[in-house]
């Protein structure tokens, strides 16, 4: 199963939610930070000021709780050597530079796992609800980045979007363990022996039971060739077959 | 600016909430689709009758107001030729290949941009908010997808997970079009229809006969989802099956 890393390079980001509106909000963006491995959120005037006790923060109580308040995004910022901004990249005329997230995503990760001495951090603004980040917000902003959306819904649910920057950024640095178990394949000789417990039951049924016999046969075995088998399932299958063998036997 | 191309190749993918709890879930994921470009919401038994209304559908009233709802799952995905699981895979035994996100999108998009005649659609489920899909849900499904998450909060907020999800299908949507020419796949109606008449068989042998047959149920409707059937197969066994069902019940 793949894990995310919680690599200690993701200590060095902060999600700063600017002047949201819905506590909700609030507690699904700390969930979202939880899944993938960030701890530090920086809120600047919620509107709600019981934030900390939202109902969808399921399992983010603590990080929630350890959210950090601010008067303004200059002091939330204020450590941070990259500042980046999102937007729905709408109806407003940019003065940055802008990034699609995936793009900004390297940038950004980049920055977090340089080596050096100093804590460098690393903060990722998401505006209020409605409006976005003002340009005020923007104006502290090294650059922008945006989910790249359709024409017809731009702008997406506050919490979502946090979940799918903090997923792309999770995403580049996820050790993929072997995710799938992949089961040993069936051999010739499990292949073939399913193969004749089945050709058993169908003449039992009387399936088999015109002129074109041997066609039939072949075309059952290559049936059974075209399933992808495992050893196990193939086991699963003869069980089956030789007990449906068994009551059409018994019968005759 | 990069925006999100709707493919029609997006129009072929249904998005399936299964006994979904919170309406406002529902809007969440109905917002998400109308981001990334897709169209197709089917629900299934929801608790809140009156999802339609969900007030986190900013932008998606139209593609909530055509959601389809349904009775069971099989009916949902009856006309998919590949239904996806979503799981968190945490606490549970796994009786399917698991990809992660990243993987199992790539395999999705290849099936969505094969080009085809006939319309092949996919179906990705979503279980209900705290317990995730039952295994009878599961048994419906080709295999399962997970979003990477941490150890510490591995299970997602459904509307996110949504989000996370098309965000990722929608990344890439460079994918170039496999072009081979194998047989078009069995869909979901036609595996469940073998599926009964296997059962059907089974169950007229005494293979099921056991205390345990809700579960051998289960595996057996896996197991079939595990044979990667083309359409003409599944005629080819149901026509088999059928003549042994006929020949054990006739002898009753």
């Amino acid at each position: 199963m793949a894990l995310v890393m919680t690599s200690p390079a993701f200590d060095r980001l902060c999600v700063v939610l600017v002047s949201t509106r819905n506590p909700l909000n609030i507690g699904a963006a700390a969930r979202a930070m939880c899944n993938f491995g960030f701890q530090h959120l920086r809120v600047v005037h919620p509107y709600d000021a019981a934030f900390r006790e939202a109902r969808s923060a399921v399992g983010a109580s603590r990080l929630l709780e350890e959210a950090e308040e601010y008067l303004s995004v200059a002091d939330a910022v204020a450590d941070c050597t990259l500042v980046v901004g999102t937007t729905a990249a709408g109806n407003r005329q940019l003065m940055h530079p802008l990034y699609i997230l995936e793009d900004g995503a390297a940038i950004i990760l980049e920055e977090l796992l340089r080596p050096r001495g100093d804590m460098r951090r690393v903060a990722i603004l998401f505006g209020p609800e409605k409006p976005g980040l003002s340009n005020d917000d923007l104006s502290h902003c090294h650059w922008l980045m945006h989910v790249p959306t359709g024409d017809e819904q731009r702008s997406m649910n506050l919490g979502q979007a946090v979940a799918v920057c903090l997923y792309e950024l999770a995403r580049n640095t996820s050790v993929t363990a072997p995710s799938d178990f992949s089961p040993s394949p069936a051999s010739a000789e499990e292949l073939e022996r399913m193969t004749v417990a089945l050709l058993n039951a169908l003449h039992s049924s009387g399936y088999m039971g015109t002129p074109s016999a041997e066609d039939k046969e072949a075309s059952v075995r290559r049936l059974v060739r075209r399933m992808n088998l495992s050893s196990a399932d193939t086991s699963l299958w003869l069980g089956m077959l030789r007990q449906i063998l068994w009551k059409l036997r018994s019968k005759e």
